[in-house]
């Protein structure tokens, strides 16, 4: 990323050092650091060079400038190969990237690549590359190049945008990072008893999402006809074509501890599973009826989550399975040894 | 907040729009989203004016320019009544807020109170005073103050920098926002029926996450010889001081649908719970070892989850915790009507 970015020791080697009299002597990486603690977004940042070459740079240190006029700037390493290009540019385009775009950012970031390769471009002023599928884009004119240490500061003048609704892609503590909005009407409530199990503990939090959760599925259940241990049993038969006994078990394991083999019968019963004889035992699979049973099911399951996903927000959805996930990493490393192959 | 914030109309009449000749003519409120999409940190910026009072405001335009020497850049509105303080400052410092700061940063965004009352403050280079607990903080001598059409940009040589170890306060889209880690080695794995229930299945994940929550917590149970239903009914009952037959079944339907009712009279048989006589009939409250009991075991519990959310990492805990409370409102919002009161 095109951010101030330089190791420690061509640091102690530059000449700028003289300059720093006023400047106690600090680390440089835990300057980073600092300077990392303060969030952004990512942008990709285009334009031509002198010989109609599309150039094209990762950078975090956009931000806006004024209004009236337009303005926006963002600074550039006087070491970077790009600093010819957008030095004598007359023309540079801003894309704010969309949480999904983090493989851009990453070509973007490299060197000695074709960054433009394969992309779907439109043509900015000047003609330069713009990019497609960005949460804003900024088509600016230079407006003015200042002194900015080891870097040029570029403040161009906005002369046209797009925007779109997309969750964005951020940048903080050196590595990506979601943004999800706040909820400051969900403070913990008071209960008589200190520390009571409320909004504010996890485990209720858990357990009564599941619950209203699975409470939108089960008239789908009701309607094939399945208990839930059933429907767990099922679930867990959709993961692969055959699985033992002892896979079936630790797959359970996650969601149901008992009550398994009589549903597994029941299963079996309706000609919804049937028992194969593995290698090293009985091993279970579904059958073409289990099979468009569990597909009915998963469909309407899905639809389900997609409606509250929605209501979630833009992104949102994908930062509560990522926690969610880490929980579970964080809970049982060694659990999900079947969801693995 | 002191970033580019005009209103339409003050543009409209602005002298500036007649420098505008390149710039297509643009919605405002329209360019102030699209800036918006760019997610920010939080920062509020202070120093001294002319007659020593302390000046102070919040500002997400903040970013690094350089590394050696050591710069940063912020903008400030030519309208702002603090500009005569920052043109004529040697010094300023920048506080990038903490996820906890977000109260001090809307005083600091507000105008007309005494924004730095009761708070403690350090001091700085030249008397400038200095906020505590924040994520970083830069000291900063005025390097050079460029042209920014209605801002000025305001460039500092960093003196002086601290960190701490926070989750940040960001602003994305006009609100504020969360920044968690995105982790990418949890991609969705291939199961043999498409749309299996796997980990990116929002159901799978409450569903095992509460079942491997809810096992760290049941040899706590065992020790206190609690089934869980026994435990769900104990902590429904911590909430209030006594609850109604109904106001039971309400609490209890968030987790647990049936088979209450036998483990309420096998609470009340231990002489955990006692049966009252309410004035609209029947009603419930723990009894002094049913108390005890319920703390007992709240602290277990609650040791358990600030392990867990301490491998989550800092502030996350509290997305994953909001973004759950917004999933239960969108799942049944009438659900919580007891946590509500």
């Amino acid at each position: 990323m095109d951010t101030p970015a330089t190791s420690a020791a061509q640091i102690a080697r530059s000449m700028h050092a003289m300059e720093m009299s006023q400047t106690e002597t600090f680390d440089a990486t835990e300057f980073r650091r600092a300077l990392g603690s303060f969030a952004t977004g990512v942008t990709i940042i285009t334009t031509l060079d002198a010989d109609g070459n599309k150039v094209g740079l990762t950078a975090n240190s956009f931000n806006s400038v004024s209004l009236n006029p337009p303005l926006v700037l963002w600074s550039l390493a006087e070491t970077s190969a790009s600093l010819p290009a957008f030095r004598a540019a007359t023309h540079w385009a801003v894309h704010v990237l969309a949480a999904d775009q983090e493989p851009l950012s990453s070509r973007f970031a490299k060197r000695g690549v074709d960054k433009f390769a394969g992309l779907e471009l439109d043509t900015g002023p000047d003609g330069i590359p713009l990019l497609r599928g960005c949460t804003a884009r900024f088509e600016c004119r230079t407006a003015f190049q200042y002194e900015g240490g080891d870097h040029v500061i570029l403040v161009g003048q906005v002369l046209k945008f797009e925007r779109a609704e997309s969750a964005p892609l951020v940048y903080h503590s050196g590595r990506y990072a979601h943004a999800t909005r706040r909820d400051d009407s969900l403070k913990p409530r008071s209960a008589y008893l200190a520390g009571s199990f409320n909004e504010d503990f996890l485990g209720y939090l858990l357990g009564r999402s599941h619950h209203q959760f699975f409470s939108k599925i089960r008239s789908h259940l009701d309607h094939e006809g399945l208990s839930d241990e059933e429907f767990y049993l099922l679930s867990t038969l959709t993961l692969k074509h055959d699985l033992s006994a002892s896979e079936l078990d630790a797959g359970m394991a996650g969601v149901l501890d008992d009550h398994s083999s009589s549903a597994l019968q029941s299963l079996i019963g309706r000609g919804l599973a049937q028992t194969l004889d593995g290698s090293d035992g009985k091993a279970f699979e579904l059958t073409l009826e289990g099979r468009a049973c569990a597909l009915r099911i998963i469909s309407a399951a899905k639809a389900v989550e997609s409606q509250l996903l929605e209501r979630l927000g833009p992104g949102e959805g994908e930062v509560l399975k990522s926690l969610l996930n880490r929980l579970l990493s964080a809970t049982d490393a060694g659990a999900s040894a079947l969801w693995q192959t």
